[in-house]
């Protein structure tokens, strides 16, 4: 499991020729790192007095991320088992037309899944960076430039989902999966450039 | 070390009230990250038939993605012992004079310390970025959105470490170094956004 892993161990598989862990791990560890970010800003605000008005709302934003940060988490193991599948997959006989015809089932099977998982962590990724703007605005100004730094890799993370995203629509035959799927990924990532830079103009506005 | 623990219970760490590792870490891991990318690209580039071409190029590359990946990757470390510095000087006894001046000194020295580190990390990304375009044109098409990934986390990287020394720039003194590190900053991060969107040209016309 990768929580399990130690980080240089992870590098060093993500670096070398084995095709998974790759991009689509990143894009879930990005997001993690983002939740987790938000996590900590809410821990140094919460019970310190300067900022007891807003501790209600601290716990609130806390537990959302704590949540987004587990099942960031949990996707980048998601991500290696689904492209391990779709390899798989790729691997079925092709020697007779029954089999050539099982094997294109399977893989595009394989592939609705392994698309499915990028979308799920562009998904998880918009919602860390909604967390964004109430932590920058109300958390405490000792960990603000880590907020900042939080919306950075969620919107990092929800790009490279995104793009985890198209490569499979790319070769997914069933037209109707990939026009809904274009359509509700644009809807995902509309004004996230925006959003992240009025998360920083609030930190900066802070520092 | 850093490169020794496992992902989870850095995530823990991170997420917790102790305020480090923080942004400044996760700076440093998403260039990290960025560099592991370019790396894994080569790796599934070098020794292909169709690729023999490129071979040398794709080597070349190599050896700079696993340099600035060691390097990064150690500082993760470096931010981390420059924040316990800075947070030592802070506990400096303050009852005298001469205890308040010698404090403020040592928070002044650990500050511009603390302020070389994402600067490093800063510098990192952008060279990590740079490798990504000829990493982008020459890689295996295989893998060709793992370089895109690769060049949204260094420039997450690079924002985020500028946003860490613009943090640390505040509160130093010295009114030269701060000028020099603002012009040095500016240089660092100018054209980069126009950078990380040529790559995904390049990624998305090879898709």
């Amino acid at each position: 499991m990768f929580s399990e892993k130690r980080l240089g161990e992870f590098l060093d598989e993500l670096a070398s020729s084995a095709p998974a862990p790759g991009g689509g791990s990143v894009a879930a560890i990005a997001g993690a790192l983002g939740a987790a970010l938000v996590s900590m800003v809410c821990n140094l605000t919460i019970g310190k007095e300067k900022y007891k008005d807003v501790e209600l709302d601290m716990k609130a934003l806390l537990e959302q991320s704590e949540a987004l940060r587990a099942e960031l988490t949990g996707l980048v193991d998601a991500d290696v088992q689904a492209y391990n599948k779709l390899s798989a997959a790729y691997k079925l006989p092709k020697a007779t037309d029954e089999g050539r015809k099982a094997r294109s089932a399977a893989i595009q099977k394989a592939l609705i899944e392994a698309t499915d998982v990028p979308f799920e962590v562009a998904r998880q990724c918009t919602a860390v960076m909604d967390l964004c703007i109430p932590g920058a605005e109300k958390g405490s100004t000792a960990a603000i430039s880590d907020i900042g730094v939080g919306a950075l890799l969620a919107e990092a993370g929800l790009r490279a989902a995104a793009m985890n995203v198209m490569i499979n629509l790319g070769t997914i035959k069933d037209q109707q999966f990939v026009r809904r799927s274009r359509r509700q990924l644009k809807a995902l990532t509309k004004g996230r450039s925006r959003q992240k830079k009025a998360v920083i103009k609030v930190v900066e506005g802070r520092l």
